[in-house]
């Protein structure tokens, strides 16, 4: 079996979902999403994402981890904040000996639905598809983490 | 004696200096570079900037820290690595219990050159002056972590 997490970053909401591989099948072990409200101080907020990260790490033991590789941000204010959870998210990963899959959008796209044009919703709902879900997960983060986490399921297959 | 470390984080380098305040005078304590190399993977940059500033902070016991709020990247893909960065830095600020300034580099220059509009040489010249240092700190991106740390000394001056 293999088990591994992905991670959609945010400081505000950080989505993370686990997907094992047995044989051929894909299952969804867990997802969820690691919110920091905007009133608590900055470095604190990072310091929540990093220790949330952690105990989900220490909870499902994944061998290997999908992150998305860049954030298409309207502009730099506002990817700097997506960059700074990335980082203490990244380093907690790297801590715990993980294999880390930087993964771009396209990549992502094209090993849930087959196009790398494919909107959000389509992405979201191959995800349920493929993980045999009953109902989309949400929020959307834990979804989008879901998705990366198939993609890198698929690329321990290929190598 | 207050003791403040400033910051200038990147990917490739990350500039640091520790500032001295006894009584009105200012002393550079010292000052440095934690330089990662782009051959490296990825997520091992971000533990080195991490565990490299991890034992600036535990050489030099500073009781706060600055770091700049802002950084005007030519764009997204280049603001992201500065984000990760910043993002490791700040954790390891906050874990070990310093207080953290976060100042923009308006608020940078005019408590060094008394000018919100000063150039990055003048920055670095009056930097100079008011340690008392007979050469410019090299490389840049410790000169400017020494102007932040000037800054933030001023503040706890004026709490």
């Amino acid at each position: 079996m293999t088990r591994i997490i992905g991670i959609d970053p945010g400081l505000a909401s950080t989505g993370w979902g686990v997907v094992e591989r047995k044989g051929s099948r894909l299952r969804c072990a867990a997802y969820g999403c690691i919110t920091t409200d905007k009133s608590i101080p900055h470095g604190e907020r990072l310091l929540r994402i990093y220790s949330g990260i952690q105990e989900v790490l220490a909870r499902y033991e994944p061998a290997a981890a999908a992150i998305e590789k860049l954030y298409f941000a309207r502009n730099i204010s506002s990817a700097m904040p997506v960059g700074e959870a990335r980082g203490v998210l990244t380093l907690a990963l790297v801590q715990a000996g993980l294999c880390v899959y930087e993964l771009s959008p396209d990549e992502i796209k094209t090993a849930v639905t087959g196009v790398a044009r494919a909107d959000k919703k389509q992405v979201q709902e191959m995800t349920r598809l493929i993980l045999g879900l009953t109902d989309l997960p949400r929020p959307d983060h834990a979804a989008d983490a879901l998705a990366a986490a198939i993609c890198a399921v698929n690329k321990t297959i290929a190598r």
